[in-house]
């Protein structure tokens, strides 16, 4: 087992990392104040590790919400049953909530967290890659809104993050890929030795060793601690773990929640990202052929669906997160390893990059 | 005009109060960031001083959320309504949330404001005494749920509060009574000479003398600046700010939001503190009468629902958030002008307190 920690002052947390994290109670129950533990997993998850998680929390007043697998279920609605189950049980403010499963399960069960109460304690147990190397660092919490994702949330840390490495092992592929897209990003945007060593490893990745896998998760979390002990906030250097996103979310939204998978969408939007960055002249043709290659060995789509028009892509840009004051602001890549925020590119560089994402097969 | 600091580090703020001043529209820009607002008020309201406000907010892009008037409607579908608004407005996270009404509007709006987005600026315009001398010092957001009051909400601190006594001109009778429970409950919790001079101005109070309110408001908003300065989050000190409210949050919830006004609720429940706190030796028989007279001179009810058991009263105590693992604990009083939080009593002194509610006129 290796461990990290978040610096974030009175708010830092341990993230311990390992085979069989599962069947030791105390990494678990040192993290627990009271006496009572809402657990919130989905019907994907429950039956694969709800029973172990359970035989860890003996002797504690314990309730479960088990709620509807997809991201098309992050909404406030299904925040509202965890609060119902949460006073009905009577949970008090001592009262921890439990993560277990996916990004969608970890964001909604933080933001119950977050405002139970004006809020309560929290624990991540992350169970796909995707949420592992992502969602289970920083304490961004939230659901979707249907006019735009993440749009309603808080910001609020954990007091633990568990990534048990066996939980892996019952992924689908496709969820494994959309995890190694977020991994790529680390690499993309903060250091070119990893992206290089993630060039040489993609195919003991894809076959899920354990080992690089491991060390795939851990150098991943690191870079986001790192990040997000520098800029908690998100008023500067946090901004840029966005590469790939602001292209991707208009993906999201326009394909509906849940039909391409959020590694999937931040792939092609990493792609387009990159795209954009060689019309600008920062990368060459070779690095962007690269990346497009490293997708595909991921398993990962390269192009954006073949519905959507460059004007949707803008419409739908532009009510993103990242907007201030109407300027597109997009995170860009100077070369590999090294990715900045800017607005200052022409509309007719974005327009051509969208225009060669529709017209398939140009990246 | 007044200016009182809420010292919260890099969250202080400051608060205005005196007349005219929606008539400054400097007090409000200069504390707005950004180049949109969204204006969030009730349809009471809305006719009363929402053009005013408009007319402040010339030049940047305003939007305006009118819900209905009630503590009935705090619930998070009129939040939802805000969002909606929000993201059908395309506000980005430097847009500013104006609260303009009494504590439900600054309750959700607060809330809207710590979610939306992980959190944007918020600004308080209070109308109602009540909120003026409580809800718009100190960040706490929230809305409720029907098995409990204020259950979902978030610790958030506005940009600036402005309390303009003029807006008392229009506040029902019943309600400047409900706002003067709390401005007795510091009284009785903190100071004693402001609880005299209370005791003296009275008259002067409900007959809205202008110098009266403003110095009621000021000396109210500066007891809770002082005890929210040393204890934000609510761990220690802040909880004695409850006061009467756990009996108070019961009656509320057994009746049904918005049947009894929160001060009424919060006047019956500090009078059966001071009864308690009486059969515990800490007050005179001589102390509680007056507390009784003091309410009663100010237009509120003194005695519990005629519909509402002493067992009733226990059940919903025990889902108050100031419940820890199981225990009732209670802000009672040592003497006038001092409280304490104690569950260090036995339960028949507890029940009597109820039943003398319930046998009316015993207190």
């Amino acid at each position: 087992m290796q461990t990290l920690k978040v610096e974030l002052g009175e708010r830092s947390y341990p993230i311990h990392i390992g085979q069989r994290l599962l069947e030791q109670p105390k990494l678990l129950t040192e993290h627990i104040a009271g006496r009572q533990v809402m657990v919130v997993t989905n019907d994907t998850v429950a039956p694969l590790y709800l029973q172990s998680l359970l035989a860890c929390l003996e002797g504690y007043q314990v309730s479960t919400a088990v709620l509807p697998d997809g991201e098309q279920y992050k909404t406030l609605d299904s925040v509202s049953r965890v609060y119902d189950q949460l006073l009905k049980d009577r949970h008090n403010r001592t009262t921890t909530l439990i993560a277990l499963g996916g990004g969608v399960i970890g964001d909604m069960t933080g933001f119950a967290a977050a405002s139970y109460q004006r809020g309560v304690h929290f624990i991540q147990l992350p169970t796909t890659l995707l949420s592992q190397v992502d969602s289970s660092v920083g304490g961004k919490t939230g659901v979707n809104h249907p006019l735009g994702k993440n749009m309603i949330g808080a910001f609020h840390q954990p007091q633990v993050v568990l990534i048990d490495t066996d939980t892996l092992s019952t992924l689908p592929d496709r969820e494994l890929s959309a995890g190694i897209a977020e991994v790529v990003k680390y690499g993309l945007l903060y250091d070119a030795e990893f992206y290089r060593w993630l060039d040489q490893s993609m195919d003991a990745l894809m076959a899920r060793d354990v080992t690089a896998l491991e060390r795939a998760i851990y150098r991943s979390c690191e870079i986001k601690a790192q990040i997000v002990a520098r800029d908690e906030r998100e008023s500067g250097m946090r901004a840029l773990l966005n590469l790939g996103h602001t292209f991707g979310h208009a993906i999201e939204t326009h394909q509906g929640y849940g039909n391409w998978l959020h590694g999937e969408a931040v792939a092609v939007g990493m792609l387009m990202a990159a795209d954009l960055s060689a019309r600008l002249g920062w990368l060459s043709a070779a690095d962007v052929a690269g990346i497009k290659s490293l997708l595909l060995r991921a398993g990962l789509p390269v192009y954006p669906p073949e519905d959507m028009s460059p004007e949707e892509f803008l419409a739908l840009m532009a009510v993103d997160k990242k907007v201030t004051d109407g300027t597109i602001r997009l995170v860009l890549l100077n070369s590999i390893g090294s990715a900045l925020m800017s607005s200052d590119f022409p509309m007719s560089a974005l327009m051509a990059t969208l225009k060669a994402g529709e017209d398939l097969g140009r990246f």
